[in-house]
């Protein structure tokens, strides 16, 4: 029962939601041989969209992802250099040092069907690629360092 | 010949299409140490949600996913007791019993990438959780016991 | 500093970003036993929809996805004709030959949460499917085969 009543009160206390209103909408296709994470980043840089969330479906050339490393709280890369499905890549549109910053999950499929997935990192290359990017229009979510899991988590 | 015509005529006798308006839309971060799905229930439950849809990424400290057998239609729970990353995490708010419902389905990768997947328990803690919520405006969708299925599903 | 420069321009010379409004929303019941990817063409038909993005989680009795063959240029069909689980299913609409085309991937986990994933391919048969579909409003995409790619890409 303490425990319980202990949650809550956490969940009361750091908890961020934060209500926003329907923006732009965009839908397009990315470049053969463009970098992912580059590419949807010059999207959000040109039409100034300081928060959204985005999807892409598609296929890459080579890709890779990080995983999080919980206990010493470091990123290790997973290299998959061989071309595979994009299955799903969701992310969202938000700051980082005033920067416009996407952060972006992926899951890719090989050539059995086998799926493979992590944080979207550079060198991740578009054999072809739909991008859906959704805006927000609202509060600035702004990237900090955080300690306790040590990300840049919404301050 | 017979058969398409078969399908068609079920497809417009049973499905469901329900239109609705924009609503809402709620971006944040869950906390560190959270139930995943107990906390974005308390986001429903709070800002008073009766129909949209949810996302999120991030990683998880423990996940509890559950796969439906669907000939003894049972859900069997796979615990999987390490960390792993939010891959995907795509769902909907509706109503069962005239309370809301979250039916939440995660992708998780591992350390090498590898992904696993199904449909979210409560048991799942957060270690880092990013939310997109979209409320849609229009009919209430409530879900009752199926007997093909086995599956609570809208009526 | 030469290829970054060419890389830039073509991103500028290529890349598609086409800017929607926000059109009607539905949400509703795939029917168990139906196809999955004529069910949710039959809606997008039914409801006229141009261009729009769509949502899918619930579970497959049997499902077909491709892996294209980025080097061969040919779609390779991988059946899982197994009960599994849809734990992510994203894609767009837009057109083909005039008429809308649903481009759709999925992931899908079996017993032991193993994740699986690919394009979705006629035969898919839905156990239980809940569909989200969001109609945007603004410029057609119409797909045309790519030379590069040997894909059906907007053009």
């Amino acid at each position: 029962m303490k425990n319980i009543f202990k949650l809550n009160y956490e969940v009361k206390l750091k908890m961020i939601i934060n209500e926003y209103k329907v923006g732009r909408e965009f839908m397009g296709r990315l470049d053969h041989g463009s970098d992912l994470l580059k590419s949807l980043l010059s999207i959000v840089q040109e039409k100034d969209i300081n928060a959204g969330v985005v999807e892409v479906i598609g296929a890459c050339k080579r890709s890779v992802v990080a995983i999080y490393d919980q206990e010493k709280k470091v990123y290790n890369n997973v290299v998959l250099d061989k071309p595979l499905e994009i299955v799903s890549c969701t992310g969202n549109i938000s700051k980082l040092n005033g920067k416009p910053m996407i952060h972006l999950h992926i899951v890719l499929s090989d050539h059995e069907g086998k799926a493979f997935g992590g944080h979207v990192m550079e060198g991740t290359e578009v054999f072809a690629g739909e991008f859906y990017i959704r805006e927000l229009l609202g509060p600035t979510l702004e990237r900090k360092h955080d300690e306790v899991t040590g990300l840049n988590l919404w301050a």
